[in-house]
């Protein structure tokens, strides 16, 4: 036998800027054919920008050609999708010099990152989160993908955006409980890095629930620079940015149970008070921090329960199948205290046996 | 308007191992359990590979996860086929401590490598390449992906191989015409990087048409150590690594006008042949070169010419279309002698004028 050694170099370090401001969509396609002298744009967006004139705003005059996401929502998130607006590039004559601009919420965002990271072996995508839950997650950090028949994100690939613009206009027309969920990955960031941030929430909800234009900027900051360290570090998930995932392994087992009738945020919601439920079941600080994650859930007006109609044993079944599941079980992510993950040795992921879930999620019915 | 720059570190470099010898097949999967401690293998291969019992030779007494790609070759090489992988890995409960195997010709290599890079945003893939294209090309360089509609290759991943093994044996039940198209790519690989390759496989064609192993495993080190080359060079195709793009821009698109009635191997002949009618339009060194190129691929038994049927303004659509193109135009890798790649200053593709092109193919039809 004849042994061969192939050496891989090391793709090389980048970055980018996250632009924060009020009104940035008609001038972003002018910035972007600036910072891409020789590319054509393609948009991918859905029906709800389109109906809100953000998919005119954004293009002004121009006729830039672009795939409208029908129909909205995480219904829309599979390879189908993808495949489809794959197709639409090819169509449209596109080729390596093409820049996608993803223009929407989360699932906007990691289904066009993710055709952007397959067409052509790769295209560099702007993303253009029109959503607090986007602003304060999905267009930071390279994660994209699409849901398979039976579990959320299961196929993707890291591909970080080019750009990201983060226009705090776009959120006047999100409806309301759309907004009031999407507020949930800010309450997460602040959970699992930051006190001060966590009281600035409780102090400012009342401005962010009436959108006030500064505090949405002040918040899209702080979450991005959360999320932006975090990802920095530990850009391809070896370690650290697990961190993020806190809550979602019963968040997102909520989510696929509930079919989708429960918004990410909702879900991610009740997600949140389980891993709390976890942490005063192994002692992990003072239960009253659990008290005031509820208080600031419930004035948000997300769930705090599991619903009545939803089988423990399906959520154990789901949580089985989590993406990061080894051995058929995932590990969670857990803190001591606001701010502070509670880390075994080098690890942000704790062993936690089925038991003490089981015992979680029957508490968790409220 | 508030910025904040987010870096992105590079992604660690890494290695792989190519091995080369008759009968590995049999140990392979006990190897692989070996490098890969805790993870389970899910096999990908197609109908010829389990018809000429190289999935039983693999598998031996265990029962492993695996998916047969029907019907095999180009036709199954779509995001639906891609997308049935995933969800079949995904029904059978298994997570990111997975290792795919690719056992298989170049479609299966491409077809499984792509669904590794994206199935829970990638895990390893071995590359158990069986016939001599995927032995010579694809399975070495961690290009992936599948067809559109519309043009080859149009949508993948740069996903590198955790290990490539390589066994000659297999090359025993591989049909004559396949066997005969796959040798194509080695001549390729001669003709831009090693004159004494290309005297080689003229010396020795009578015994590789034997198949005679030791050549064949002679003939499978050289091919690698000229494609790992260029890859450890450029690993994502940014320069260099265009070289192993000679003959296949008018290749691709002789492929796709033939509606795969061609085999890539017998249209890559065509598309080498191209590449040498431009050089001689060019005036790129000796016209006898061309002759020996055509001699050698004659005895080989591949076309060296143009189908009547196939239409020029055809060619000329699908040559716009090749994913390589920048406004509409791709640029043509060219040589001025074996093993000598005719460069403009850093660039190893040239601009070549579309009458150039439609002249060459008005000579390709012989």
């Amino acid at each position: 036998m004849t042994e061969l050694q192939i050496e891989v170099p090391a793709v090389g370090s980048g970055g980018y800027t996250i632009r924060i401001g009020t009104g940035l969509l008609t001038s972003l396609l002018d910035r972007v054919s600036a910072a891409f002298a020789k590319a054509r744009p393609f948009i991918v967006t859905d029906e709800n920008l389109v109906d809100a004139g953000h998919l005119s705003r954004l293009c002004g005059e121009r006729t830039i050609d672009h795939f409208v996401i029908t129909p909205p929502g995480e219904v829309s998130k599979t390879m189908q999708t993808v495949t489809a607006i794959l197709e639409s590039m090819e169509a449209a004559f596109l080729g390596r010099d093409t820049v996608v601009v993803a223009l929407g919420g989360g699932t906007v965002g990691d289904i066009a990152g993710f055709a952007a990271a397959l067409f052509k072996r790769g295209v560099p995508v702007v993303q253009v989160p029109t959503t607090l839950l986007a602003q304060a997650d999905s267009a930071v950090g390279g994660k994209t993908g699409v849901d398979s028949s039976l579990s959320k994100n299961a196929f993707g690939a890291f591909w970080h955006p080019a750009a990201v613009f983060i226009d705090v206009h776009t959120l006047e027309t999100v409806k309301d409980r759309d907004y009031r969920a999407g507020l949930i990955e800010s309450v997460k960031h602040a959970m699992i890095a930051d006190a001060d941030y966590f009281a600035y929430l409780e102090s400012h909800l009342d401005a962010i629930l009436r959108r006030e234009h500064d505090v949405l900027a002040e918040v899209a900051l702080k979450n991005c620079r959360i999320k932006g360290h975090v990802v920095e570090i530990d850009p391809t998930e070896q370690n650290m940015r697990r961190i993020l995932n806190y809550g979602h392994t019963i968040g997102h087992a909520v989510e696929t149970a509930s079919e989708f009738e429960l918004l990410h945020g909702e879900a991610i919601a009740i997600g949140l008070v389980g891993a709390g439920l976890i942490e005063v079941e192994l002692g992990f600080g003072d239960a009253k921090r659990l008290d005031r994650v509820r208080a600031l859930l419930k004035k948000i007006g997300v769930p705090v329960t599991l619903p009545r109609s939803m089988r423990p044993d399906r959520l154990i079944e789901l949580i089985k199948r989590d993406k990061k599941a080894v051995d058929r079980w995932p590990r969670f992510v857990l803190i001591d205290d606001f701010g502070q993950i509670h880390k075994q040795g080098q690890e942000y992921a704790l062993d936690v046996d089925k038991a003490t879930i089981e015992t979680v999620l029957a508490r968790l019915y409220g």
